[in-house]
């Protein structure tokens, strides 16, 4: 989407903002959200379904994948060192997150206009199966992510 | 929407199925989420914003704030006994939540069609300033949320 | 949700704004679309579904029910003078809408933060029933919406 | 997605179900949505802006945008000859579509779980540039779309 996308210095800038992020981002730690990969526009997350993450209906809280992949979105989002925060999200969820089950989000960038970024993120079962789909809408602020 | 909306029985079940609800569901506990009152097709929840949420800009993580709508959404649209599931939501993050705030959800049914309902939800500051706005659609199974 | 809602003042620019509009508004006309009524803040509208409007499975496109209520939003969030454009809109299909129906949408102000207002519409069947239910968040751009 | 997708027989289906539905379809007509191509799980479309798609602002609509994109999806999730209709979409409006221009919407499936259907659709200008971001699910009827 922009020509720097996918060039080495645009990843590994990626790389340092999201080094950067995950020492101060104690929400994503604190919900066993971990990061695996990171490039320019785009981030790939994992987090285990734990029980203590089980609702009443002893499947994962919906809360939780919403939060993997928002968090995806933000290193995906961030990662060009412009703060950006989350605007406007939408989520389908499409199977149930299974205790002890592995789930991966994988953010996407999609378009750029103005201030608003816009990102596609899947959150898939270990196997491949489509857990949730969630489209979100960032703002960007105009300042630094990381120095 | 529906007669028994706002009747005490209508009510009292879904007191009754709140209290079992709340036994069960361990998510809602361990992000901090309480539930305020209840009653049939309609709960307000709370959630303090810690420490351990707060994301690398320094605010509330929207996926807490998410799950705080989400899980009002839950106890909502259980109340009556039937079983009902998130598919779709969307929300709008309108202002940051900062630390050592007290947040204030209050879902409440909207329509239903066929085995959809629908659910608009309001997170709120205690001064009353809109954090977000939620709105969700449920999924009934056709069971009964607790015996 | 502004001191001046429901004002005579309030109402009356909202009034004066929706003439301008609708002489300007040739999409709104040209989909069939009346306004019925309009206050600060809020405005209702109406569509009769027409043999041009049917898809393929012989019920109301879902575009023009779309347009409806985004047109309700135009009105309602234009109408304290401000120019507003819809940037992020949800809408839940619940039951389709027949030929020869009268669909009335009813949009209103829900919460305002910096330069983002949020309106929801409620699209009816003359019954009362839920047609379909619309988010929508529109971005203030700076100008007046008339001279 | 689906063993069959992207086979010829999968195809050579989208296009005789695609033909049929542009026969009733008299909504997509009336509003000047073309088909432009279509396969197994995806579908082109296209609409040029007219004077009479213009709103009070002097841009496109939104719902003929919508409109576009809904088309798309309908071609898109009933091609496999299974009758699907719209159930929850969203929206990202990011640049306004101006008079005169062709705007082009390219649907495609992204998941399938149990009777729900999802598809991202982009509506672009000609030269690329993004106009409008659209997702949405399909609920299957259980039917056939054409015989």
């Amino acid at each position: 989407m922009t020509t720097e996308a996918g060039t080495e210095a645009a990843d590994a800038l990626a790389r340092r903002v999201a080094e950067a992020m995950c020492e101060q981002d104690q929400a994503s730690r604190g919900l066993g959200i971990h990061l695996e990969a990171v490039g320019a526009g785009w981030a790939r997350m994992s987090m285990r379904v734990t029980g203590a993450m089980l609702n009443g209906h002893h499947v994962c809280h919906g809360g939780y994948i919403f939060s993997l992949a928002d968090s995806a979105m933000a290193f995906a989002s961030n990662g060009r060192n412009r703060a950006s925060v989350a605007q406007f999200c939408s989520i389908t969820f499409l199977r149930p997150g299974q205790l002890g089950h592995l789930l991966l989000a994988e953010a996407r960038e999609q378009a750029e206009a103005g201030r608003t970024g816009m990102y596609a993120v899947e959150v898939r079962e270990e196997n491949g199966e489509v857990v949730a789909l969630f489209s979100g809408a960032v703002r960007r602020l105009g300042d630094r992510t990381v120095v």
